[in-house]
């Protein structure tokens, strides 16, 4: 069964409680274990993993290649406008990624339309809200086929 | 059943043929069939439409309204950087739409960076290849119910 | 009698109906049969063209030279920020226009506060709504005595 | 009857006299008793204020609140590019106003493109000569019937 | 023989008649004739097309694919500033070309200095007025043997 | 008792009338007696001032030098972001002061987030409604003590 | 009793250690002792919170709104200028927050002249010293009355 | 005899006492009192005029051509980067001018190295200190003869 | 003997295993050994720290203030281009640094070109590979001479 | 017989010797020796230079008008963006000239869009490599005919 | 007797010949004879030096230093906009200088307007023609007294 | 024994005499004679050549490849920020650079921040000092090996 890692960034596990208007209602824990059986169904080996530490994020990621992990589903928060350290660590451990953002990230503040990690990415989504997740891991399923 | 209007913007009709290794081999007769096939099975009518030419696919969306599309799905190849016209036909008939790019357009030239439509969209994918098109269906599927 | 063309670009076809709380509640029809009317009280021939298709536009101005149009009173619309095209027609056949717009465009996104016609145009209005038309064909009246 | 308020801003005093190429040769006496005139015809009050001082100009849009005033035509000159004071009086005041220039300003210095008070304004127009402000009177009149 | 495909942009087709202190006197239809003589002197094929919609050039160039074409001559007009739409043609159809403008572009709008092609072009010449189609075509016979 | 001196720039004469929603209800002679009441219990000798004019503000500048007035604190309202001549004259004084701004600058148009007197004065604080001035004196107090 | 929730951001441990010349020699510890002192005079609970780890104040201010805390004063130190997980952070739980910095920013290095919290504070001041705290919690006093 | 006008800017009245070390401790009483001299010795009639006032420093200039003044000599001060009201009076009355500023304005803060003034000047000095009044003085001199 | 910090930022931990043709094959643990040896031959005590964190970072640099450390060798890695908060640590601790990238940053990405270090580091490197950090060393003990 | 004066800029020298992936095998020796011939054939006399120094250049164009040269063709190599005085001295001179660059200059480093010399030629030419020389001369010829 | 280096840059040993609109009729060496005799009237010895290479100007410079040079009358010519060796010798040889340009460079080319000498000189001066440096010399000896 | 070159830029002759508050007091002599003996012990045949002319600079670099030189280490002093024909000159040539600067330019003018060199250069120091010289012959002798 190939390794799928799902990393979510900063302010995410307040998911479903902060600004439903834009993110939903669904919390992380909805989303994370709906990933894991989507996965189980798809032939797939689903683990998550939050963090608000852009540190602990770049950490998780250089564990990722030890573990054998083939795809990592990545919304990194906050941390995609600011961190050259995840973007470095991805480009470290060459694992094709898909980045995704919940909400549409064109329609908010100007620095939200640059990503230090669209460009290292297989594949980018934002807009989708929860279900961009399972959209995303339906993808990754295709490619490790 | 609701109805959903695909459309592909220019040199689109070269899909399967034009740079293979930035948008792969299948062609656009072949994403169109499977689109209406898929649409089927999820209880849509989707139509298919493309055009190399600004001010059709303004009219094709101008059309849409009168059809009483639900749900436009658009991959406005080139025009994407170039058109407010299809940006205002989108925002006069005022149904939601997702935009699609086949390529990860954060990977190639920086006109590429910037969309007249982005944030009008209801969502935004790049990158996932022409197998993106079914994810997007999907998820218009799961919106129109 | 002078002849006055009367240009309107992409999507004001759609005039009355869409964005109504933009653009107002009158249709392009009676905008065009308002100037015809007013035409023949200032002793003006006008006439009038709407295309959604760059090129169109582009050829309606050529053709303008060889019927004797003395003023040109153009609305743009999506055109104005992104057609070189049209205004080299403009320039190449060099009569003399204003350049109208229905809504403040300085109201609303940035990319619409530039214009590749405005440096070229004689004199340019924007705000006035549909009125606008006649104060403009009034202005275009005094020019040609 | 509804009461107009004409500005004038800075050097327009010279009006008809400086440089004639750009401004043409009426004064503005000529001017303000022209649209006193027409307001009479249409029915309006039209007061008129000419100053070349900042504080000045935006002491008379204070004052005209105390007036009643329902609608000001501004030809705001040299401030319309550098006075955030005197857009501060119109939102403060609260009353409609249109914006007029009487050359066409987008074919002048780059400098001369940007305006404290375009996004404000209900409308706005350049390049009418001094016949626009009678057009704009025309359009107000309408606006307060 | 080889074929050589030559695309004039929007306006051309005014060319001899349009701001002759810019462009010169010669038309393009003798711009054109000239180009088939001089092709056939030197063992080439050329065939020539003039459009002002941006669609039908792009779908000129797709044409050209299937046609073996080996060499396009391309004078892209106003097309050269704003559309992606032909840049992707010419990628996608991997024909060299040579971008030509009659005036040299650099003397004139800030605009008119970049160019959406000539970083796929294999050649660029600007000035050299409609002699200048002479000389493009005599290299890429140079090119083509 | 040290003198101090409060300044209030163009438009703050409206305070309490102008657009409540941004600064509220207390009129600025509410203010001016607030702080001269407070600066008594402080020991302080507080003077008020406003002008609407840019010159009249670098001149009761100028004065305070000769009054001896120990500290300024100054809401230069408009002025803030378009007067070299007030920063020269606060700089010509050299007498320190704080910047204050009623409403929260940094939520508004992006013009308001430049100050020409900001690396000057000694502290700024935006957003504190009208019982900024009160803190602002305090703090003067004990720099002054 | 209001809660009160003081957070200091990196390197402000060092305070009445580091540059004194900018910062001045009050530790932190006597700056946190004075609110909890004041805040008691004031009828609020003042807790404080210092961390060099963004995603330590990331979730210090996650774990406020299970706290009941009404109001936040801010210093966010460097991350101020770089973080924008703690500014979605705090849109997260919605409590109304002061932004604060010991030294005029303003006075320094241009990068410290934007700020991600700015436009979401209530208010922002700079420059006051350690005695700002002071000042910011008599005004949060004054808010939650 | 030929009249030649000085005209100085805001804060200049405080020349002599103002930073000394940037401007001297000449008065601005000595250099108008000095120019009158010279001016006799070199057969023109000086006069002098200073104000902080914009407005003022407008119509003291318009007052010029009724004057007959032949040339003027002026040191904007701090409107030399903000009054675009001085250069359209300036360009309106039409006198030939030389901008004078008696600091190296390019060694001080970036905003003092734009003019508004610059581009319509005969001439441009700066850095000379009150001498350099002299030395203008004496190329207009040389200009009228 | 005196004490010399190494720090080596996030992702450093990968040396000799990431993107070797960038940074080559030698270890973390091989570069801080053949530190730590280096130094005792040239009479210095070097102690080394990576941290994928910033506030760790932070921390240790606070730390070494206590130490006594007399000098400062960092690779920042990604947060060079991102961490304001390791300025000012080191800025706070005020003792001086070599700046050191392993490879030619300026090589790469337009946003490795920038670093919030180098106008504040006493002297910076790129591109020797891991022999840099010996270089380094040879001259930190020169200076500590 | 008309005279034309070729200038290579610096490390033109290296012609065919120096990158020839990107400017071909022909050294400049035969591109000279093939210009004086091809000038015979065509009734002008060509006399060539090279220079590595801006100075020497200059100094050739000078020296140009002393001989009556009537046309330049000039490859500036890297003096095209960095000197103004190779600008100043065809200005100065005034004989028009033709600007050649060997190689495509848009396909390389951004730098190398700009030129200080384009606005001035009357033609311009890049990519043509080593027989762009010829077609150039061959322009020239007709031109000086 | 003070001693001062005049020296003028590239192309203006064209003085007199070049653009006379531009500069005036006279030659250098007429300006360089009246220098040196305007000099010894006033009590020094003025040496003149011209050239078109950067790199003799920068020795020249260097040399002055050894002969005692006191000040530099300095006409960097195009080396203004482009040389930052010029600048390092004369700050090398920290002798006082003041820049001179013939014409008004701020009503020219865009990039004539920054130099990299300004921020050193002493003063600056531009558009008085060849009788500014008879006054920039009378300056000189004023200083040198 | 493998050849290394060393050149020095504009003014590094006045080395040791010229701000030595930046640079030092070591001559130019000092460093030149240091690297031939520290090259001799490194088994490295060490020549040295300091030019302030662009061209003299790109000539022996040409002449570098013929005398079969391994490495050079460049000091381009100002040169760096402004000689594309240096830049040319070393890619032309193809011998692997090292870049120094004594000084560390990023705490310098942001004009001294870029470098036209640097993405060509194996590695780049800047702040070392002279003795930067030995360390970068170091790196060099260790590359040959």
């Amino acid at each position: 069964m190939s390794k799928v890692l799902v990393i979510n960034g900063p302010n995410l596990n307040l998911l479903g409680t902060r600004e439903p208007h834009i993110y939903g209602a669904t919390t992380l824990a909805d989303v994370e274990n709906g990933l894991v059986a989507q996965g189980k169904a798809l032939g797939l080996e689903v683990s998550c993993f939050q963090s608000n530490h852009e540190g602990a994020i770049v950490e998780r990621i250089h564990q990722a290649r030890g573990e054998g992990v083939a795809f990592v589903l990545i919304n990194p928060g906050a941390y995609t406008h600011t961190s050259v350290a995840i973007r470095d660590a991805l480009a470290g451990v060459a694992i094709p990624f898909v980045e995704l953002h919940i909400s549409n990230v064109h329609k908010r503040e100007p620095f939200r339309h640059h990503s230090y990690l669209s460009d290292l990415a297989e594949a980018v989504m934002a807009g989708f809200g929860t279900p961009g997740y399972g959209l995303a891991l339906q993808y990754i399923a295709t490619r490790l086929r």
